[in-house]
């Protein structure tokens, strides 16, 4: 008789996204005359940009001309998009790592789901707390996590490094020695971030304990400010112990696209193995490309017109963030983030949980957030709002929180 | 000090397809002139068609404007979709199979690699032999397969089901009870296939012993044969025991556009616990649905323009099929499948290896194909040839054949 991975049977409720969608549903249904505004999820609104649709109507042609005609792509990803990455995400800030070491996806969710596989199951994993639950939750799928707690929100196995106010929600080293660090910055949740000077001491921290960090900059193209680092590359010794997530979900809008990448450095070892041949073993098995229109899609961003186009889109929804930061201040709310993240972190008023708020904002002003603790226990008691919304819908979202 | 997954050291060599890209990448460099015909990796040549390729068109119109981008996809998949899977493939056949038991992903490479995820690392595994090796692949990386012998190609603990020409290459029951089956039918890379009748009594046989099957029924569109069933669930008591993987990489050329999806029925159950569920809950966390413009090039592909056109696309490939099975014949090859699959599995001659043979065809007549030893033990002296070329080159590929 077949039997179940039964850790997945530890897994409490169900994705934090999931729940929100349908209780959302749930009351939509139950009020059908509620306009609804969504700054919950981090899903981006605005459309793709016309150097993009054009290079993917491009695209489309080709596949429909025997000539040009495009079959399943290379392991990695295609070249143009590889070198496309390497000049412009790395070799332009410094960062020596080669198109080789880049391995396209079809998303930083599931690269950052995924690449636990390639670590042994015995490693102890560190993770900011509160932050994207994906990180906890695959870790849990395979066996890494131990037992939960219902009580304190708490995985036996897991190292949290709580992201407060009382520390400026900036991690600090754990008092026990991990084997694998997630650090997500700037962080989601809280839109907070580190300087590259501190990021330099994770970097010295991991090499030193024989740790690997897995490096989510999934967020990156929203820093504003110049002491921090758009790659943790831009650090030394970080080839030796980092593996980097990024996305096109937050830069391009690529959310219902599809398009990530991994760095994996070829000096990234455990012993003699290279992690680099690992993770090219488990792309070449089990996955099979990003599609070739969605790659061209990908190269279109980096062209000028590309990057003239988006600068304005991040633009865009970082005048949301300033929006919400503004409007939730003026209101009397304690807030953070949103200066080089899209997300904005909120304490929530009179001792409300992170789910008492989210029920209380959805009926009062129809506006769907996200509670804290869906990101981690010390994700309690704050709340998230995106800035990804369209201008008039963030600025009614507002004036709806205001007058509550 | 972190650790590797060191199931991934268990993998001899590398990922066979990536060992023929760099065998002919050689080959090609070192013989500039020599014109290479591929009837190896089962790639299709022929361009998308004309009603997919309108349907990506206007949908990468709709993600250029505000009014009708989209972000985020549900789940598992967008419900136009699902819906016209569920109608067309199983509502169409008398399948009772609705449209939330179908999960649209990236493509079957990805679902069969990820699908054993859900299951107990202590499960055995079962497979057909020869056979598409993420199978086992998949499953060594998880642990599940024991230790390799190098001498018979074959894991300690995996089940192997030989299908040679003394069994007609129809698997047989295994002596030992497996908890995990998977078939590949129509069989990738033999070509070959079972009656409905005999698919039945593997159900039957799952359903006694308690095992779940994982059906690959990735070539289901290249059946021509009217006692063969285009789903599992065309037999009695499939639902209770079997989850089946489809494809649009063979029925639509899809190889680089990236979709497929895969059924689990709601009443496959270990004890209490619904696979469904499980199977939502790895869906939802570690991956985050394929791009919008593919769902819809998906839907394109059950128009009636979509239809009619794949119905003349694999009429090519079958074209092409019988032309190998024809020419090879005539040459003097024992040859097998090619009525109900695009793949022609021969016997190598004089004794030949199945790496022996692939070397011979490379270098003497410049063709490209897939030594049968790739796919497991049992493949050892085959050898596999695609009709997936185009027409012209088949016929040249099956001259320079004809002549050695």
């Amino acid at each position: 008789m077949f039997q179940i991975n039964d850790n997945y049977q530890k897994l409490p409720g169900s994705y934090l996204f999931s729940t929100i969608a349908k209780k959302v549903a749930a009351f939509s249904e139950a009020n059908p005359d509620k306009q609804i505004i969504r700054l919950g999820i981090g899903d981006v609104t605005q459309p793709i940009a016309p150097a993009i649709i054009e290079a993917m109507h491009r695209a489309v042609d080709e596949m429909g001309n025997a000539e040009t005609f495009r079959g399943y792509a290379p392991d990695l990803g295609y070249e143009f998009l590889r070198k496309a990455i390497a000049d412009n995400d790395y070799k332009a800030r410094g960062c020596d790592i080669s198109p080789d070491e880049i391995f396209v996806s079809d998303g930083a969710k599931s690269d950052s789901g995924n690449i636990q596989e390639i670590f042994s199951v015995d490693n102890r994993i560190a993770v900011c707390d509160p932050v994207y639950p994906v990180y906890v939750d695959s870790n849990v799928m395979a066996g890494r996590t131990g037992t939960y707690d219902a009580q304190t929100g708490m995985w036996s196995n897991v190292i949290y490094m709580p992201c407060t106010r009382e520390n400026g929600f900036v991690p600090e080293f754990p008092k026990e020695t991990p084997d694998m660090i997630y650090l997500c910055l700037p962080n989601n949740p809280t839109g907070t971030t580190i300087t590259k000077a501190q990021l330099q001491e994770w970097v010295d921290y991991a090499n030193k304990v024989g740790a690997v960090i897995i490096y989510d900059g999934a967020y990156e193209p929203y820093i504003s400010e110049a002491d921090v680092a758009h790659s943790i590359y831009e650090c030394q010794g970080a080839k030796t112990c980092a593996i980097e997530l990024k996305s096109f979900s937050k830069n391009a809008g690529f959310t219902g696209v599809r398009l990530g990448y991994t760095v994996v450095p070829k000096e990234l070892k455990c012993g003699e193995v290279s992690l680099h041949g690992m993770w090219a073993r488990r792309h070449g098995t089990k996955f099979n490309g990003a599609p070739y229109i969605i790659q061209r899609a990908g190269e279109a961003v980096y062209s000028d017109a590309g990057k003239a186009q988006l600068k304005e889109q991040i633009a865009y929804y970082m005048r949301n963030a300033a929006t919400i930061k503004s409007g939730l201040q003026e209101a009397g709310f304690e807030v953070y983030g949103g200066v080089n993240a899209p997300y904005i972190w909120l304490k929530t008023p009179e001792a409300m949980t992170s789910w008492e708020f989210f029920d209380y904002l959805l009926e009062k002003a129809n506006v769907v957030g996200t509670p804290g603790s869906g990101f981690g226990p010390s994700g309690e008691g704050y709340f998230r709002l995106t800035a990804f919304g369209s201008y008039e819908n963030t600025v009614a979202a507002l004036e709806r929180i205001k007058t509550l």
